[in-house]
């Protein structure tokens, strides 16, 4: 991991810094696919390559928007090791681990650490139906079962469960996690969040999910970025990251405006399934960029048509004119 | 209603701007009660007096902070006549008209149209389940019924449905609606809302309901405030306010933090239902600060105990320290 | 059973019974309207007639198959007013008192007295978010407000609560709740609740609001049915509760097996708004039927479409034939 | 197979059903563990053979009361190898296969067809979010990946999303389906399914998950019941299930209200998570009856306190005594 992605705090001469701070911009990959379904690898590896170019700080590997929960076992170390090796160090590599409960998450989780993974991220129990004082042992367990950084993912849509901020911290606290990727959609919450981590001593790095209030979230304090919408426009987040670094809120704002008008293409197939209308307009938008070769699902998810490709498309470049006011 | 209320825009030298533009802090007033339980006008009015005396540019009566679910229309109608009657002009009075029902909520606006308000606030229906086109349909109906400026009120929490951003900026073009209190915590569509009306030529006034992304919400371009919070520190809103007007977001996300940090009295009464841990915190924050005599709540809501509000005025005492680093 | 549970109609001469016992099939009635939008009181009282024609046991007014929230107080008053008239005292009227909190309810409360409602119908509260003591006040403050038996109605889908079988119960014994009509579609729930009745002396009067369960409602001990499709039916749903009690379990399953193969109606309109496609089936089968003149709904919710009704209609011819075999 | 299992409709003289009919009392075997956390396959094979004993006609290994979301893949195999092979063929074993997606589900299938399984029980997609062709296409690619009949699990607490009986028929008549396992607790919907069913042929078997409707549920149509209840009482559910069978709904009923009333231990650790107090339940009251060594829950759940077993405990001994009349 280079330099760069190393916080200012830790990057003191201090000897060895156990555990570096993940911070930045860090999109969370979309997996290719070819049209007979098979997973494509040499597409994988553009985009990050792709990626790793438009400036990023990390790249999350197997997450929702990889549609990670569509792929088998093979298929997940697969597309892992595809990224680390791609990555080759330049930046780290965060590897979803999206299972049900600890056991499985951990089983998981020593397959990345086996690939190369630098740090692991996953959810609260699902399917299972746990209290807060079982979901705090769950991050544990894994913790202890993977010498990795572990990032809790806050992802209540799919999981049926909010984390607490209080419980968040204490684990940071404790050393189970490094991170919290907030991809709740609750800002009130992300901002309490925010606060109760810094009054701790800022163990945590503080991530959101979100697409169209980045700059919302960094002036609120977020550590960095894993917005689904960096896979078609890597470049715009960047941007915004750095403007927010250097305090320019107005450019911030300007860059996320645009962003946020882009994102309107994950509307355009507003009757399809959440993971259809989503992630098929991140992979629509993709194709017609040129950064995907095909924009076609994960079985059963069916791409999005031709006529809905062609809504997406015109949202896509209606937000590259240079003069564009969104 | 005087010029301070009416926005830059509008306050060009034009002569009769038919509706003025709503704008600036307008916190929902909370209903005070005698520990009889009966209302206390008297409070009322001090509190009133307090609000304007903060520099606030609205007041918001019959809200849910006001405790509007739980009065009978003759209570309703004392409270509305008694706030506009401490107003007296120097700034506008939002008169929430919570009901069910287009024609229950018109017969609510004449009340208050005929007491004086100068502008209502609806919700979605509740109770009744419809689509969109009904709901709009709703709001047509209701703006139909009076003469006043209408305000949608999105709070899906109480009322099950989330209000469209296309919906609502669509009845603004159409002269429906005059602005929206967004208390969705839906941050992300909050800005997808701003951004709409911005595009349609900004025909509402999009206030935040939400109390501690404030900053953020005016970065992204709200055009007020409306957090129940106001109620114990309208001077911090108002300062919040007034930095980002001149965006000074440092100073801005300063005040925002403080506040943040102070509303964690909803929070000390956690296992006590939404409405007495939150309206419950902000009257005996109240109450502690003498802004009101008595922390009664609308029967049958208890108010906290004896323990629960030593908690809340814990942590506003921790708010006012003039060191505070929340 | 003895006589104090019988309805008035079968109370012999006996001389006061104070609680007389609810039971039998109690329509949910649907409120006529002409097709600008009136109240038609004479399709109101026809439909009544036809009603206690059919054996019913009682009527339900001003409930949500009613349209009740739809209707100001002036025409709900007037809806009511019309029904105790057409009754004429042959089965005991419910009333619905369709608001949000206790003081509102009970002024609904005094107006059906006045009129001369029989018993009381209130949900927990909506809108307003109280927890399991604040709901039992609720009903503690109803029917302290007003001098007729209280049913709970027991509907989740709206007021976003479900109402426990503990309180409900410990409230049948304090004297506070008479019956409870059980919409929540939580059959589980309501064998525990039937059983907890049963258990404590059975202080209250169990109905369930569902369309195609009743013959097993009625096994597991229900004391009525109030069922929406009734209005389109009532002579299935009597032949269906008097089978049930003469222990013929075997013609009360073939009865509801044709109910419930008529309830299909209620699906046709699939993509309508809850309000639409349910209560608005309905009306569409009883004007086929000659039940009603016209299938117009409150505004804004608009009846079926002409393909729809004709849907709605095939369904009701099919289940008509006598051979049918659903 | 043995012909027990067999309904008589298919055990006409034709030869070689290919599809034999499942029906009966399945109960959904809970994992014993020790209380190092160790799987204890001597007791699981002891409490298969109670169940057995009791009159069982098929188990249901790996279901949410075996605690399967929280076993790596490797218990999983071991546990399913231990019920298959302590059936020895005497009675059908299912096996649930609880993944996310199709590639995993059917990735646990061959394991389970390996291992010996009768039939496989799989849920809707969970965490992906999929619409209802999407989730159609789920159980037809399980379906061709291994040779086994198949269930569909209709479970919405934990996978959010309920199965709807057309798309469930329509899976029947294509072959993809054997059968459903509805815990979905919507009797109405159950209902409507059996009658879609036998309206199609009954290509189906309709099993019910829940625990205190089962008399209900027989009466209505249900071809087998699978109440995680049948851990603790078999025989009791054995005895319900012979009295439906010969249309004695008075000893069905008699018997249901007695294991009802048993199944007030799921609320004795009211304040815990979904998992620990309904499992943790069934595990107490079999440690108390001999039936399991240890109470002993699956990490990080945890098993009851002293004073909640002892709750338990009453209860359980109360419903064996002979004169209960709950």
């Amino acid at each position: 991991m280079s330099d760069t992605h190393v916080s200012p705090r830790e990057s003191s001469p201090a000897p060895a810094p156990v555990t570096p701070r993940f911070r930045g911009v860090i999109p969370p990959v979309v997996t290719p696919f070819r049209p007979s379904g098979a997973i494509d690898h040499g597409a994988l590896a553009a985009l990050v390559e792709h990626l790793i170019g438009a400036g990023v700080d990390g790249v999350f590997a197997l997450g929702s928007s990889g549609e990670a929960a569509y792929l088998s076992d093979t298929h997940r170390e697969a597309v892992l090791t595809t990224v680390v090796g791609t990555v080759g160090g330049r930046v780290p590599v965060l590897a979803g681990c999206l299972e049900a409960t600890a056991p499985r998450v951990s089983d998981q989780a020593r397959i990345a650490a086996r690939v190369g993974a630098d740090a692991l991220v996953a959810t609260a129990p699902f399917y299972a139906m746990n209290d807060e004082a079982e979901i705090a042992d769950h991050f544990r367990r894994i913790r202890s079962a993977v010498e990795l950084p572990l990032f809790a993912y806050d992802i209540p849509l799919r999981v049926r469960v909010k984390l607490g901020a209080e419980m968040l911290v204490g684990l940071g606290r404790e050393g189970v996690l490094t991170g919290v990727k907030d991809s709740s959609g609750d800002e009130a919450g992300f901002r309490m969040l925010v606060l109760a981590n810094r009054e701790a001593g800022s163990p945590l790095s503080v991530f959101t999910g979100q697409e169209v209030v980045c700059d919302a979230a960094l002036m609120v304090g977020a550590d960095g970025l894993v917005p689904g919408l960096a896979n078609v426009d890597a470049e715009g987040y960047v941007r915004l990251w750095r403007a927010a670094g250097q305090q320019d809120w107005q450019a911030a704002r300007s860059e996320q405006e645009r962003l946020a008008d882009l994102m309107r293409i994950a509307r355009v197939a507003g009757h399809r399934s959440v993971d259809a209308r989503g992630i098929g307009a991140f992979k629509a938008a993709m194709a017609h960029l040129g950064l995907l070769p095909s924009a076609t699902m994960a079985d059963p998810v069916q791409q999005l048509t031709e006529d809905e490709a062609a809504g997406v498309r015109a949202i896509v470049d209606r937000s590259r004119r240079p003069d564009v006011t969104p």
